[in-house]
Formats: structure tokens, sequence, C-alpha cells
């Protein structure tokens, strides 16, 4: 048995391109379709209510596209909204329970840091998920509004000196409460990876939450008989605003280079 | 005669206030109604399409509250979505005009720098603006994304090593080009006054579009006799998200401390 639908993964913005990444590596089979919310991003600065309302519609937009599960692979929605995909009626993945699940599997010290937009951060959804599986866990969370801004600047370079501050001012209380994980709660933050390590040392052990989820996926198609049997699968992206600048921003979060024909402007009728 | 009816106001966020600072100072005597979209601020980075249809619906709320005359305090709304405001009733004033005429008015040397989101400098209107009025000045243009983020994450200071060398980094090619003249293309930028004098040092004057503006809207209601003859007006704002978090940011651009209960969220239908 197998399953050719695609996989839907949906984001704010563009950020969820590294879980897109991620998915590919692993799952090279699958079709995957992606909506990016480029007409209304960020998300991470909203309240809860408008978050929830737009994930509502985002996911319909997928549902239209005939996908055979839904991934939210953005930290913001995962965080404040995944009870509003209690109501899909296909299997839905989010990137906080994987990301919480892969840090505590790595922790020694069990003192995790977790960063991520303000509504990411304020749902203390992270900590909620490790509390249960790890009690005895300290899990410290910091917002780092500046980081999504610096990354579509292009400014992620670990040299770069705005870089550089901005990533020790936002990090600095990580080192005083000497965690060994922490947890990129946000799907653009894995394009600062190097800088982020360059400021914690290489004793701190990074999550990305894109890779986590993937595997959880690979595993329940596996389990359940889903995976594709293509060839090799193709990604067909769509976003809601500025489909012309998606190919510089996608290779820096995709690693990749694209088709421009591979990128088409939807109009969400009530965005 | 008088007219007692409400200025209306409104941006893509809350970087509009630093206009109503203005016209509070200008006209204390008239009511403000102010509408930031901060369910879908910034708009900067979107396309025109996206910015004219959000400038439409913001318009529309203003004209449900009775207002005399709609200011749109916003750079981006000013440089490309004008052309929606010619389908209004009443009176329209937006930035860019008046901070092209007051550039002209103060330059000596006819060199003039533009700073602004990435859809007002590609827009070009400044220069459109100063062109007519000065044929032979240079204008200069740079767009400075990370401007707004910066401001909205409360990290302006004219010390602060993050903004300092930011600053710096966008607005070094100003000295070079020996402007004598640099327009605040966006109603954000006057919080940096101080960083950004700090860069281009004292000989280049800083127009800010908002007292720009406000002078416009005296001249105007005035000759038209439409000022209002109350003691005192009052300042009423209107958000599309986070009405709750209003007041950190608005003491910030508002320069003002302000009452909670003046600020009321309100859902545009179609948002």
């Amino acid at each position: 048995m197998s399953d050719s639908r695609p996989i839907g993964v949906f984001d704010s913005g563009l950020g969820g391109l590294t879980v897109v990444k991620e998915l590919n590596r692993l799952l090279p089979k699958e079709d995957i379709v992606y909506f990016g919310d480029t007409g209304r991003v960020p998300y991470g600065n909203r309240s809860e209510n408008t978050i929830k309302r737009y994930a509502r519609e985002d996911e319909n937009f997928l549902l239209s596209q005939d996908v055979k599960i839904i991934i939210a692979a953005c930290g913001t929605v995962s965080s404040v909204a995944s009870d509003v995909s209690s109501e899909l009626t296909i299997p839905f993945f989010e990137v906080v329970s994987h990301a919480s699940h892969e840090a505590v599997r790595v922790t020694r010290n069990k003192k995790i840091g977790v960063i991520g937009t303000a509504a990411t951060i304020k749902s203390g959804k992270h900590k909620e998920y490790i509390s249960v599986l790890l009690p005895k866990a300290r899990v410290i969370g910091q917002s780092c509004p500046l980081f999504v801004p610096l990354v579509e600047e292009g400014w992620y370079n670990a040299n770069d000196v705005v870089v550089k501050e901005t990533v020790n001012r936002y990090l600095t209380p990580f080192i005083n409460e000497e965690i060994d994980t922490l947890i990129l709660g946000c799907t653009h933050y894995p394009v600062l990876s190097e800088a982020i390590s360059s400021v914690l040392g290489e004793g701190v052990t990074l999550v990305n939450a894109g890779t986590a989820t993937a595997k959880a996926v690979f595993e329940f198609l596996k389990t359940k008989d889903m995976l594709s049997n293509k060839e090799k699968g193709e990604n067909q992206f769509y976003v809601s605003d500025k489909a012309d600048s998606f190919r510089t921003q996608a290779s820096i979060l995709l690693g990749d280079e694209l088709d421009d024909n591979k990128v088409r402007l939807v109009s969400l009728s009530s965005l």
C-alpha cells in the first residue's frame, strides 16, 4: 500500500522551508505542497485569537490541495493554535511536541533552553511537553523578536557584528543558566545556528524542530502504509504575497536554488 | 465657522503615532481617531496590490467614524497606495508629498537622501515629487528593513551597539554622497533620530514627515474654516490586534503616557 497524495506544509511565511528541507532529505519520494502566508507574516507578535484564525485559513487552503497530512511548520502556530487542528479530518503534525521530545532525548543535565517568537515563549508550550516527559527538567524560555527580521534581511553570518551582538544579548541568560540543550523554537532560526553556537559554545546541542518533526512524519507514514512510491517527489510552493521575491528568501532557508515557476500566488478570499 | 468632527489618521501599525504627536502639538483642539492595523503590520515588505487593498480597508474604517479628513500616517501607504484615496469623498493627506516639500525647502546643496521601507524606496515617490519642485536635485534612496523591528523591540538608543552598527551600515552611502538633508520616509523613524544624527553628523537636517504633514493639515483646515473650536481635543485609538500591548509601544512613539481605556480593538470583517 502507498499514498501518493502530497504532504501539506504551512507557515506564517518562509521559515517553514527549513522543515521542507528536512522532509526532502528524509522523504525524497514525497510530493510537498507548501503554503507561506507572506501577506500576513509575521504571526509571532500577534494575539492568540488572530493566530488561530490565520492558522485555520492556512489549513483550509492545504485541504483544498488534497494533502494526506498537514504540518504546521511554524513555531508560533504550533505553540498557540494547535487546538484549531483538532477539527481537521486528516493527521496533523506540529513542531513543538517533536522538538520537545528531541530535547528530552539529548539533554544530560536536564537544563533546556527554548527560543522563539514572543507568542511562542508566552505560550509556555515547550515547557508543558517537557515537564510531562522529564518532570525534573528546568526549562528556560527567551523570545528573540529580532531574529526573524535579521534572517529575512540576509544578516545571519556568525561574524556579522549586528548578528553577533543581537544573538549575544538574547542568549547570555542561557550561559549563566548552564543549559546543555537549546530548542530552536521558530523555523527561521536554523539559519542562525552557527551564530548561536558561536555564542553558546559547542557544549550546547541545538535542536532543529524541522529535523525532529520530519523524523516523526516518516515514522507515522511508514507505520500507516502511507508513504509515496513515486520515483522522486516534487515541491510546489504557494504564497499569499510577493511570489516574485520568493526565490532569494527561499534559497537562504531551503539551501537550494529554485525555479520561479514552482511558486504561485494565491489569494485567500478572507485574507 | 468650525468643524468639530475628528481628524482620521491611519497607519499599518503604530508608527503613525509620531504623526499624532505632531498633530497634538500643532492642533491641540482637534479630536483625533487613529487606526493602527496591528493585525497585519508591517506593510513595508508587501506587494503594491496587497498594500492598496489594506489601505482601502483602513480608510473605510475611518470613514465609519465620521472623520472630516483622512491622513495616511504611513510612508508605505503614502508611497504606493495614494491613488486608492482618489475615491475618497473627504480631503486626504499623505506624508510623502509634504516631506518632499520640506526637504526641498531646507536643502542647500540639493543632495537629498530618503530612507524608508522596501516598498517606499522601490516606489521612487519622493524622488518624483522632488524632481518637479527642484529639477536639479540629486535624490538617493535607501531601504532600511531592520529599523521598524528595532524600534518595536525598544532598541533605539543612539549608544546601543546593535542600533549604532545597523544605522551605520544602512546610512554610510549617504556620507559618501554628501547629502545635507535626509527624509525619514517611515513614520517609525523619528524615534531613531538621535542615532541617525550621530552617524550622519549635525550637518545633515532630518525631515520628520509628521511635522511637515501636520503643518499642511493646519493650513488646510484654517483656510477651509474647518478647525475645531473645542476647548481641548481628545485622541481615540483603534487597533486590529493586541490592544493590550498598545501602551508600551505607544509611549515610545507618542512620547506620552496613555490610558488603556482609550484603546479599542476593532475587527475589520475582511481582515
